[in-house]
């Protein structure tokens, strides 16, 4: 899967933005049909966006297109917009229930069809950013395979709920931990909140790093200087990949041994330690960080159904 | 709908205790069956509440009585009871399913027909409270559309479940953002838990504003000196009011030059934000404290679907 | 219920750990069969196990087995070799579905019919460690009546949806809680994770305390040294003790006097509290430490429902 430890949103209907993310570096750019366009300016985003796609050099950075939400009435005419352009992605937002993902995602499956694309070659993503999508967490995770991951929209949902949006977000953390989990349970990366004072760099690092301890695989990101932050936080410290690497090496000879659990700096090690390690050596290496994945070792139960990342 | 910042308790056999509650201009009185009057005193209540409804002038206040639980075997001549005295609004305490919801909405129906009320014109809240109330918070909340608020019983559901209750009340974090998002997905109020401690101010002003930053529309009091703090936590600042103006005004002048998101004071500012600003213009306006309330601007979008508070 | 308040693990290969586990007055043994035994010693395990429950005495703690998981390949000869030693309790880790519950159960049945023992006499504890696992929390808990407790595995768990594991303990907030309400909703016990750092007594004890407050009923220890301060946080204090018969008794007597809620100390005392007062001496009977408990006291109600610790 498509490492987004970073998401950048650009307003659809300026070039001038879209080009500047270009040269970034970051995971994925989202070029926005949505919140980040007025209502007057739907129209010329689309073109915006064709434009950008076509004549634009992306390199390795995913390119995402963000509709409005269906029945905004603005749906459709995004999407068929959007497909044409050929993206890597298609983002919806506000999605409350699984169907409307199956929505899209039938949609999408025919342009597959008429345009003689593999069928999956068009990536989705969802955005949950209200209560009702909350509710439905369960079904919308589950609706359909074509979906990569769930975005979790955090001023929405304070919105939805009449919640109060405070730094350190406790308001937030039943439905932050609640994406998270819905997103585990099938193979889903979820992407955390945006971080909306985008002067505040500590302030940004510290809910990434939060985030990433929770186990979303990236975050939203608003503004070019919060790439390298965000990007960073979802990336494994050389210490802790050398921890890994000495826990999966460890486990490797102990199990050779005949010992189950065993000690390593005075801490029991067991199965769910080695998994845990095995993820960061898979988000190191989805980083660019590390030549050996967990997934080159060996799988000792045959049973650690795990996502390459 | 109405405010619901505070709403007392009082012992429904104790008349002095009711008198004093219609003196106190608090959103909503509720005259009590339940747990606050003794085994033996039940019928005594139901005749004292009828004599205080009757007699008193509740002024403003809500005239809220609360029956029995459903299973105790005095629901039902509460209910009848409490209907006889043509009150608001009846409370339900302890609810664990849609069909205990449904009940008492048909007991109700049934006395607004025969009494040639418009159907509706009894309002219901009730009480989740214990585990099993929460496993079943999605039914609960999508059961019957003259309920109005859930009310999170805090002690009980510790009770329930064996939780201890501190002052920071983690152990209740995810049952309280549990029933704030089955609210806000049902556009129904969510109403906090109690604070026990009547003489700490600090500590109940404390916590009556957490409850407001997650999304609570209003709190549960037990005692006349916890009015007034109470439903001044549950009203916006000043301060708030102005800032919520300035970026509803902001975004329209924005979306007039065609502009989508855009900084106001280093924060980019779009939907979401605008939405949460409304969302405090309302609860401002329903406070008293504001003439124009969001819902009196334009609805950008056709489908910003905001329950009037 | 048989008191839970640890869960010692003792690796199922390693008769010299399991005859120390024999020696520490500890609630539970968890003979294990899974994570704590090497792949190439499941057949020896098997083994040791049989020896042990053949020739050990274990006093008043209670003999469980560990098997490997549904899936693994391993599960129904480990539930075989398991029953063959007329266990207590058989444990199944990892589980996801109550299919997996109700799998295992009836495999008890038919080994307790064959055995002429009665039916219901082989305990059944499940753990739920992954994130499917916690989706499918309501649905595992309401799956058999053989089922006692829940244990939450936050070490699997943390893996499971890629988080970080910290001493604070924030990633598994929303996890521990389902799991808490989930269990009480079905008058389960509820068992917290294991406090991996075996040394550091002062910030196991912390970690049991919190538990205690959430509403666990005991964790899970992988070390003799966790026995007594883990077992120690699972026990009301004297004090808890004193204030919970005060209020038991206080609410008696005002019950008699026809007083609903009323003052003790300055708190307002109903229904709630009681029931929390009560559950405080019922723990402290099931540890020992009290004589009476409070199913001696009247049920006021008649449907106060609760669960012998």
């Amino acid at each position: 899967m498509h490492s987004r430890r970073a998401i950048l949103y650009m307003p659809g209907d300026d070039r001038r933005k879209i080009q500047k993310a270009t040269t970034l570096g970051v995971d994925s750019i989202c070029m926005d049909m949505e919140d980040g366009v007025a209502a007057n300016k739907k129209a010329e985003a689309r073109e915006v966006i064709a434009g950008a796609m076509k004549e634009l050099d992306f390199g390795k950075s995913e390119r995402c297109i963000r509709i409005n939400q269906i029945g905004s009435g603005l749906e459709k005419r995004d999407l068929i917009a959007a497909l044409a352009t050929n993206p890597d992605t298609i983002v919806v937002p506000k999605v409350e229930t699984a169907e409307q993902v199956k929505w899209v995602s039938e949609h999408i499956e025919t342009y597959e069809l008429s345009s003689k694309l593999n069928i999956g070659s068009v990536r989705l993503l969802v955005g949950v950013e209200t209560a009702k999508g909350i509710m439905n967490l369960k079904e919308i995770a589950e609706a359909d395979k074509r979906l990569e991951a769930i975005i979790f929209g955090g001023e929405d949902f304070a919105a939805s709920v009449g919640a109060v949006r405070t730094k350190d977000a406790t308001e937030l953390l039943y439905a932050r931990q609640a994406v998270v989990t819905a997103c585990a349970a099938n193979d889903l990366q979820a992407i955390d909140i945006v971080f909306i004072d985008f002067k505040d760099e500590a302030g940004l690092r510290a809910e990434a790093e939060e985030g990433a301890r929770f186990g979303f695989s990236g975050k939203q990101i608003i503004h070019p200087n919060q790439v390298e932050v965000t990007q960073e936080a979802f990336t494994p410290s050389d210490e802790a990949i050398k921890y890994a690497k000495r826990i999966v090496e460890s486990f490797e000879s102990s199990q050779k041994e005949g010992k189950g659990a065993y000690a390593l700096d005075g801490k029991m090690i067991d199965m769910p330690l080695l998994k845990n390690a095995q993820k960061v050596l898979d988000r190191a290496k989805a980083a660019g960080k590390s030549k050996t994945s967990a997934t080159d070792y060996t799988d000792f139960h045959g049973n650690l159904k795990r996502k390459s990342v």
